[in-house]
Formats: structure tokens, C-alpha cells, sequence
């Protein structure tokens, strides 16, 4: 018998990762990015006061997090106008995502996602033995009355929806996120992603009651609060599932520092405001970067915009390549036919600079390829 | 139909918490402790050059962490003289017990380990509805013998044992470890918990190949680098198993401060001798207070020290509760005959000043109750 038995579903799985990293990316080079605008982190950093929280907490890292991240969760809670018991915090949405599918998700249990959706959600529904049914996209958006009918027809457990979207950058109005819940198959909880809600217009946020058990929201420390690194997330749910969470959490898991740098980042709104402003502005100069090619941007309401390269996924992955090799790290969608876009990161002025510079090569050198 | 719809398993779970965090505690009494001696946290802190790493990386959080953690992976590697191949990095040995045992225990598989062992390990067993099987420490030490055996009759796919043991501070030398894993039944994975070895005379560690499929050993940045609250632990073990962690693993999980952190603290050797060293002054300390008190210590190869209350568990609760009450955070095994003692962490000297001054009073005031 070898050793160690792991289990049929173990066994089935790939050693797999959702994404391969920038800093893998470098060593396989040999040479650092110029400008890091793949992973649709925020280069305007985090709060000058989460950092000072953060260097502060470092000396007192040999304690513990508040397993109950008590503080946060209340400040949490305060910020979003619901109870701290419709508030879990946990590592980041990729950590909650796991917890929740595998709450819900045994095997041969139904989910439905958009094909080319956050491959994340996919990765943990395919290690808790989930059957993941997948609709496409419509005009580049996701597609709600797909994603109902498709969970309709499978009995689906779950379904995952981003809003803002990632990879698109496109959005739905609030209005149409309320009717989705509302036409929710009978059983079906609806995952709904909204890392980019920060960058959302106000009157486009969808209005959901915290108690409404049909659906959790997740939200991040990692976007428009510039601490990816941290890894902080939280969800909005009724009491019921937030405390479910506690059946299967890492209750230790939390960093310390984290903790206290989300503390104090939210305690900074007008730094927020400033980063939802300065990203605004970054998606106009890609847009008209974009433009002044030949490009298409597409609209986006999150930190990044998506490139409509203006032929095929071959054609985009070129171009990708082309501006790998000149030392700008940006990522694209993977799915056809939203694979003919690249998808580039706010940036700083500088970062926006020498994409302008460039983007021209790196389109110059994948035409003269294909 | 209820949403959300949770998997048979998830509706069985209790939703619970290994432990009570000394914050929560804090917060339920209305005051600070004024020594924190409850959860073998390092009160020494950690290295000043791990400190000013973390501080360094504060501002860059805006970045995900590598979800390789190559540079950390590659130094733990040299440090412990195995290859790179045999390490996995993780969130603390609490999320890398959840992994190893989501790899190999589904519903009915068979666990072993020792009755009052750590609470966590049994807490992600049930989390994924192993049968647990516990056998009862013999002289305040895990029985080695007792576990083979009941792994032996039970069938099961993994022991957990830890050495040094915590809650009891006792251990077993090498040469019993590694006679433990010759003997173990065929398909059975020893799950090796060593976050304690660094204060392990260094002649009582086992040698081990790291290429063993028998068994994978677990280490910390918890403990003697006095990081807990980064959330850096790693395992050790044959390659094949290491790459199966990339199967279920948060890959981008672990936080880009604390990589920095554990990175820098790796490179202060002297820093942790210094505390290995303090830590056995302290100790002695805790061990001659209680003695001064009629108490006896247990012998310990860790940074706490158990102390036999010379009574049963209601008389140990009543102490720790005496403690408790004046502000002296502690804890103790839940399990008897074990919890006839208190366990008392590593403190600094003020720490310990405290105790001996306190531990009179709550003695007598335990003995007035009884």
C-alpha cells in the first residue's frame, strides 16, 4: 500500500494553480516587470495610516490575531450599515470562497459560473468534488438570465457572479442583480463577488436586505484599499451562514498585521475616495491609450480595462506576449471569445507612460508574427 | 427548501472554536490581562530583523504575496538540509493540518492520536467527518506504542503526534520517533507536529529522511521566532506529498508581510538562541515558583511549562480560574488525568514576578473554594 491513502477525490485532482504569479513570471525571465499590471492590484498602495498600523503591529506580531477579528468585524459592520453578525472576515475572498463552497459543495453537487469567470471559484468547486456547469457571456457581461436558467436546469447549489466583473471590467445595474435574487431557483445562493464594488457608480449597487439568506456578497481588502498582500476579505450574509463559517474556518488564520492595517485603512475613507479618483483617471489614460492604437476599451467599473485587440485569441495572446517580453506584466481573459482582449491594470503615471510607449512595439511585433 | 442547501457534513458540524482566544476573554471580563501566559506565544518577540522587514514590506501590501513563496521556501530548504521539493510553506501548521488532512480523510476514515492532544488536528478531522480514535497518554507523555496499535486495529490513514507534546511540554527522543515510523502499519502517515523542536535539545531530534513517505513533519514560525501572529508555518515531507498541497492549498494565501518577516527571522540564528536560551531561564523560573508553592513541574522541552496542581481537574480549574481572575492569562489540558495541571507559557521576568507574586493568592483561593 502506498503511503499516505488520499482520498478518491484527492487522488483525482491536478496539482493545479489558478494563477501563475508575477514573481514566477520574473524568475522564469530572469528579470524583474517594469510595471506590475496584471494582477489588478492597486499601485496607489494602501492608506498612509494602515501602513503606519501595519509597521506598528510588527512588534507585537509574537501574539495571535483575535480569532474573532472582533474589531474588524464590528467596524465592518458599521461601515456597511448591517449587524457585525452578518460580517465574517477571513483570508481574503479566495479563503471565504473555499469555506463556502465547501459548506455547500460535495460531490456531484451543482454549480453554475460564467465560462471564463474567476478560475478561483472553479479551482475550490472542483476540489470539494462540485459538477460546474458553465454559460457564456453575453456582450462581454455576464449573463444573469443564463445563469439562472443554467441553475434551473442543474438544481444548482450555487451560483458565482461577479459584479463588477473580473476579467471584463463590465457591470449590471443594481436593479438587475435584485430581480436575479428574486428569480433565484428555490435552494440556489447566490455568490456574489463584489471585490471591484468599490469602483461601482453609487446608484449602481444593488440594494440587498443583510439578512436576505439567498445570497452572500464578498468584499476585499485587496482592490481600492491597495493591500492585496494582506490577505483580508469579508462577506455580508445572513447570521445563519455567517456562522457557519465557523464550522470549517481556520480560526487562527488571520495575520495580526492585517488585522490592524484593514482596521485603520478603513478608518481612512478620504484616502479611499483619493484611490477611487486616481483610477478613474488611470482608466481613461489606458482607454485612450488603447484608442490612440487601434484598440477597443471596454467600459469598466472596476481598477483595470479590458482591450478589445480586434481579432482573435491568438492575436491577443501574441500581444500579450510582446508586452511580457518589453517587461509590462499584464494578464487577459481565458476563454474565447473574450480572449481577444488583454486586461491592463490601473497604473501610475509612470507605469501609463511607458505603456504608451510600448504598446505600439508590442502590437508592431505580434502583427508582424501572425 | 432552505438556502443555502449545506452538504450532509456541514449541517452535522457543531459551529465551534478550538479555543478562546484571550482577547475574547478580555472583552468578556471588562479588563487587559496583565501577563498573556495562555498560548505558548513568545512574549520575547521576534527578531529585530524580522521586525524591520516587516515594517519594510508594510507599504508594499499593496502586492499579492508569492504564491510560491519561493525565497522562503528555498532558505527553509537550506536550513533544514532538504531540498526545496520537500517543503511547503503555509498559514501557520493550523492551515497546513487542515490541508494534509483534507488530502486523506473522507467520511468514516479512521485517525488516530492521543486523547487531550491538539484540539485543532481533531477539529479538522471531524471538519471532513474522519472517525477519530484516541488513546490516553501514559505518564503525562503521547504513548507511541498505544497509537501504532489502535492505527494498527482501526486501519487508519493518519496518527498525529507532537514532539515535544503540547498541552503536557514532555517528549520522546529521536530514536523513539524513528522506531515509531519503522513500525508504522502499512498505508498510515505520521503526522509529525514539531512546533516546538527548535527549544528539542538538539540530541533528542529525530533523524528523519526527508524523502520518507511515512511520515511529514510540521514547524512554526508561532513559536520560538515569536511570530504567531504572522501565520507562517511549514512542512517537511516526500515530495509527492508537498506537490499534493498545491491540489487544495489557498495558493495565494499567505501574506506578503509575513513572507518578508519569516524570510529575515530564518537569518538571525543568534536572535533564536537567544530566546531559546531566555526561554529556558524562564522555565526554570516557572518551574521553581511552582515548587515554592507545593506545586510540581513537569518536565518540558518546549516554552511553557505544565504544573502538576497535585489535585484533580476541578481543583486545577479552580486555580485557573483564580488566575484568570487576577488578570493571569493561562490555560490547561482539557483531558484527565492530564487536567489536573495548568500550563504556563514563557514569560518575561516582570511576567513571572507577577506569578509568583499571584499564584499564592489564587492557590489559597482555590483551596477556600474546595
Amino acid at each position: 500500500m502506498t503511503t499516505p491513502r488520499y482520498t478518491p477525490l484527492a487522488a483525482s485532482l491536478p496539482a493545479t494553480v489558478p494563477f501563475v504569479g508575477p514573481e514566477t513570471q520574473e524568475r522564469a525571465r530572469g528579470a524583474a516587470f517594469r510595471a506590475r499590471l496584471g494582477a489588478n492590484e492597486s499601485v496607489f498602495g494602501p492608506s498612509p495610516l494602515a501602513v503606519a498600523a501595519m509597521q506598528a503591529a510588527a512588534a507585537d506580531v509574537w501574539m495571535y490575531g483575535d480569532p474573532e477579528n472582533h474589531d474588524l468585524r464590528n467596524a465592518l459592520a458599521e461601515a456597511e450599515r448591517v449587524a457585525p453578525e452578518n460580517v465574517i472576515v477571513g483570508e481574503g475572498i479566495d479563503g471565504l470562497l473555499g469555506y463556502v463552497v465547501r459548506l455547500t459543495v460535495g460531490p456531484g453537487d451543482s454549480v453554475v459560473t460564467s465560462d471564463g469567470a474567476y478560475p478561483t471559484f472553479n479551482y475550490h468547486v472542483a476540489g470539494f468534488g462540485g459538477a460546474l456547469h458553465k454559460v457564456p457571456y453575453r456582450d462581454d457581461r455576464e449573463d444573469p438570465q443564463a445563469l439562472l436558467d443554467k441553475a434551473a436546469e442543474t438544481g444548482a447549489k450555487l451560483i458565482y457572479l461577479a459584479n463588477p466583473d473580473n476579467p471584463m471590467g463590465t457591470w449590471h445595474d443594481g436593479t438587475v442583480i435584485e430581480r436575479m435574487i428574486a428569480d433565484l431557483p428555490d435552494g440556489c445562493l447566490l455568490v456574489l463577488d463584489e471585490a471591484y464594488a468599490h469602483f461601482l457608480p453609487s446608484e449602481a449597487m444593488p440594494r440587498i436586505a443583510a439578512d436576505d439568506p439567498r445570497v452572500i456578497r464578498f468584499r476585499t481588502f485587496s482592490k481600492a484599499y491597495g493591500m492585496a498582500g494582506a490577505r483580508v476579505g469579508y462577506g455580508i450574509a445572513a447570521p445563519g451562514l455567517i456562522s457557519a463559517f465557523d464550522k470549517v474556518r481556520n480560526h487562527f488564520g488571520m495575520c495580526r498585521i492585517s488585522q490592524a492595517g484593514a482596521l485603520a485603512a478603513l478608518n481612512d475613507p478620504d484616502y479611499m475616495a483619493s484611490v477611487v479618483a486616481q483610477v478613474g483617471w488611470a482608466r481613461e489614460r489606458i482607454a485612450a491609450i488603447a484608442t490612440a492604437n487601434g484598440l477597443t476599451p471596454l467600459p469598466s467599473a472596476t481598477n483595470f480595462v479590458t482591450i478589445d485587440c480586434g481579432a482573435d485569441g491568438d492575436f491577443a495572446r501574441a500581444v500579450l506576449r510582446e508586452l511580457l517580453a518589453r517587461d509590462i506584466f499584464v494578464r487577459m481573459p481565458f476563454v474565447a471569445p473574450q480572449d481577444r482582449c488583454i486586461r491592463v491594470s490601473a497604473g501610475t503615471g509612470a507605469d501609463l507612460d511607458l505603456l504608451a510607449e510600448i504598446l505600439p512595439q508590442a502590437l508592431e511585433a505580434a502583427r508582424a508574427k501572425s
